[in-house]
């Protein structure tokens, strides 16, 4: 369990560095419903450990609070009521020293637990929370950001932030011949359900673009008229560029002629080879259509990967988020965790610059509903 | 063009047809914006072989009227301005009178322009202006149900309109083996642009029900608290029933502790061997998960129909509405047709009771919200 | 009773000939919540009679239909349930003979019941229920209005329809000293509940403006920016303005740099001297502050009653619509004519062009939410 | 300007003391738009000094931060754009240090403007910020309250927190006899605009009570169904109680079978003798019109307010918030802080136990929107 339990340590304490930078108020700070604050996800992440394997799985675990189930359930219905999700943002009590103390206390037993050898369900449901607070680690910058990025003083995270060279060392398109192709993950190693069962899927030729789009070619897109142009756009795309009032990506401003962007490291002029970021499902679409192309599946999206430079933005497939063949829910709570949600949404491939390093792999499948801009979500385009 | 024009006078017939038993004031009416007036179909089938062929194709044509194409424009716009579509019901002129001119007038024309031979780009426009109809045919029929269903004394359409017997003569389950199959419309005749390209799928092996859910089943359902249960819901489904107070199908009624199902025949004990009509995806979801099945992707049911027998529901698929490899919107206003509406809608199959004969086919793919009940649609399980 | 015989009689009669002109689908529609149609003012006003009067006062009375108490309820939770406001127009059925019959019914009975002398209660409640029709006289007017002027044909409700001469025939400024003045109902003759009891209120000095504002006046007003001006508006106003996007009074169509009003008569190119109507409280508010002037209290308006020419439009004042001293809603459903309603709403005094003759009186008290327009009302200045 | 100095120092630091129990993430969360944080009523207050006083009466005064007119405007067209009312929270930027720093800067120009003689426009023009600023002493409270009230472990504000004896010490009702009465301020000392000019009104004969309405007495309304009843009910106010599903006061929980309050010193159980408060005015003239009585308007309640105890609930009266005879709103910034909200509210009457010592009097004007239940309003009959 060494392995285990240095992954579960390691992990913790990244979540924790990531809040270095913080002030007080940035902690509690809410805007939408969909952006939570960074107490919550502290919070939220130790209670997934508390609530899915110390209460069932270390006898003599105390809970911590009464309430913080209560407080910190994110949407599992099987585990009780939940503070609304718009609402996270009012609990300004409890304090953060008694979340970091929620933490330190979760910490304790789950260490305790893996001091001696754990059964392999108990060892899978671990790594599950693993990659959990992961994924809460990157929503935790991209909820962030979006706060700090409305506010109009623009204030600045951490002035080094910059996590990988953004731009393009690829160029040309990649051909991908006709053919059965195996999808799905098949690995001994970790993987969501929704990525199971591996299964074959028979896919077109197609060439897929070795680069992801840049910010310079979006302007030419913006250029072009593509707001104010129905034909790019889909009809309910189309329906939220008029009602967002939407002219360009989130976090792009033009301040006396000159186009900039907001970042972590605050508002810099924008930099045109820089990879394109926080645009709509919508937006991607309607940029592939102007271009002549369109955006890959994530059949094609994943039959490809071995050979594409990913990682610096999540990329919007042209496929809704849907069960595989021979999908099946876990049985109790964990099986809320992706099968309830696929509806409405669509997938997006890869893994962005502040998704944590080693989280995602060629297999893992990311969604969001079409008109949420406040990802790293970017485009790479199919012909 | 004999063929053709025999085709066109017996589909604007039909339309008239359907009208016959209305009282003036149905014609008019509209409580919600998804449910148009049986006058704006008359109008708005018209209103798209004028548009789409007269105009062009016809070099001494008469405009009916210079407004109408801004009244009866749907949603193409490449044709310019249109009424709203929540507003249609507010049209209470011209008269029915001067739409039935209308018809009579685009009819001379049409049938004067099929007096000679037409190219084939043209006859091909004219047979999907048929299609077109077609679906409006089925449109007004469902919209007035919908009209007629949520008025308090329950009106009757038409005392013997019964369109086939309900109910399934065929049981059991059909075995479909792993593979490569053929999906999408390679024939010579019609289809529509979003049932090409024809092309390769590789499905897995899957058991098909021969027969559609019926009345009854669907009360089990009920009666195991189904409407109360989180776990057999998508996410968006749950939110679905707790904001409609959903419990039930729409058009049944619980009336002194029977059972009644508002019919176009008006309201009738229901009958527990019936199909099972006007549920949303939703429902068709969480009625799945509770049998321990799931619904049929639409691809899985193409690969099925050639055994089944059906045309008496359309059927939810867990299919997304989306373009199949080598789908290429027509330019123009027909672009407009279907390729925009490709997100946030769930695929439909076969055809139900109210779907014009001849009109549909096993290629043929319908397409609505999940949240939509309005439909005749229904289910089929797949485990 | 002979007398009120024949107002009845006289009142039943005048509301159907209101509606002569009217074509068949004219009688449904609905396109907002607050515009009912004319069937169901037609039936409503015979429902009033059926359930205040003759179910109680007639012993042998047969209720013509017994869904008719649920369908044509307006707001009397005393009664019982009723279909939703929005949904009046989708009442297809019961068809307009049936509503015809309907009235011809009540009148039978109610004719009878008067063919005898009735105790003062009954003959009381037959008055209200004569006056309420009256006022749903006008209404139906004001509704029919609001649905062909918004079908972009413009239909004619009828050529001649021109109630009054439009225009000021006064001139100046009448002075009011300050002092004791008795507002409110005290004659014999018929007032409703919100006019009584008759009390002093003490009014300060102010000048009131015999005339009313004119079309070509409020152009002045628009042409000064007044509707892109903050400074003139109360602050729900203001967002009243950005929200709904009014840049003009309702019915005002600039068309090729021409101003057109829409009337019952049809789009006519707008007479400058003619009667400013269609406006909200909002508009008039902020009018009189561009004037340098302010709206009446009601208390104001009533005291110079008798000196001035009014009748042509519903004049906005700035009193709130609250009960006087001593109001007291009278027991049971007839409680809920006026009491419950008097909370955010402005009153207008006087009456309008569509109201009928001899309906209105210098007391009576009209009412409507701040920014509501459809109502043919104007502004008169004080200063 | 003695006085006014130490005036101005005693309410500056007033405003701080109040802020000393908070913790850190208490200043920024803001869960309804009408709850602004902490951090904004701390700010906003000083910038009201910087534009209104210093900007234009301090020649060498330097503003403190260029961004900070445009974060801490609360609703002055006149002045400029401004974060949108639903947005402060979001401001977790600039940290409560800099905010701390902005008071004491405009303090010490302020405390300089003041040690020498002012002109006496610049003198009244500073009562009015510290008027200002007393006002949002209490709104400080009664933001903080919404948003610790909301929190489901019920965090104390102070336990120590209780600003006087609720309850009553009188009883018995109070005979005022019909006659003119003097309404208005005409003091030399502060009032505000909306409380001139001084006027007279006719009052009717009134009896009203000397005591206000406690918890048991609305416990009882309660037990007798009142939230269940329509009839109490103004038609606005029932729609409110369906819609937002209340049932009690705000912050009154009912735990196994006991009612407890929310307090700013924690969760109570209730004391039935307490004062009631945190109601709306639907529920203030429902509970009225079941006791048999009424509302008083803001005019009877002036006129008898000399002879009853006062101070411990801002009392809802049944009049509307509209401007007296002369009104007169001051010229630019000033004039938008009474007059434009002057439609759609109700009046409130006297100063609850968090009002600041002395800020209120007898003739203060304060007002809200009917269905606000976030105040410490409570209920005075008349009869």
């Amino acid at each position: 369990m060494e392995t285990l339990l240095s992954q579960y340590i390691e992990t913790r304490r990244k979540t924790e560095e990531l809040c270095a930078p913080l002030h007080a108020a940035d902690y509690v700070a809410q805007l939408e419903a969909f952006a939570s604050p960074p107490k919550w996800h502290l919070a939220h992440t130790t209670w997934f450990f508390e609530e899915m394997i110390l209460k069932e799985n270390c006898a003599d675990y105390p809970l911590f609070h009464p309430h913080f189930g209560y407080l910190f359930n994110s949407y599992y219905n099987a585990v009780g009521k939940r503070v609304a999700r718009a609402q996270r943002g009012g609990m300004t009590r409890p304090d953060i020293d008694a979340i970091y103390a929620y933490r330190k206390h979760v910490d304790r037993y789950l260490s305790q637990l893996l001091s001696t050898p754990v059964s392999r369900a108990v060892a899978e449901r671990i790594t599950l929370g693993i990659h959990h607070e992961q994924q809460h680690q990157e929503l935790l910058l991209t909820d962030l950001k979006y706060t700090l990025g409305r506010n109009p003083i623009y204030p600045v995270y951490h002035p080094d932030f910059s996590r990988v060279a953004d731009g393009n060392e690829a160029a040309g398109w990649l051909e991908i011949p006709e053919g059965i192709y195996e999808i799905g993950c098949d690995s001994t190693g970790f993987c969501f359900d929704n990525e199971r069962a591996r299964h074959k899927v028979y896919l077109q030729d197609y060439s897929i673009s070795k680069a992801l789009v840049t910010n310079g070619e979006f302007m030419e897109f913006i250029a072009a008229g593509g707001y104010e142009k129905y034909p790019y756009w889909l009809d309910e795309g189309w329906a939220w560029v008029r009602n967002s009032g939407a002219k360009s990506p989130l976090y792009w401003h033009e301040i006396d002629g000159q186009w900039h962007v907001y970042t972590l490291a605050g508002l810099r002029p924008m930099d045109h080879r820089a990879l394109l970021a926080h645009i709509s499902f919508y937006e991607a679409s309607a940029f592939a259509l102007w271009k002549g192309c369109r955006l890959p599946t994530e059949f094609e999206w994943e039959a490809a990967s071995g050979r594409l430079q990913w990682g610096l933005r999540w990329e919007w497939t042209n496929s809704a988020y849907l069960p595989y063949p021979g999908f099946k829910a876990a049985p109790g709570a964990l099986g809320e965790y992706n099968g309830k949600f696929m509806i409405n949404q669509m997938v997006l491939r890869g893994s962005s610059a502040v998704t944590p390093k080693g989280h995602s792999r060629h297999t893992y499948r990311n969604f969001f509903h079409p008109h949420f801009q406040w990802q790293y979500a970017g485009i790479r385009l199919v012909k």
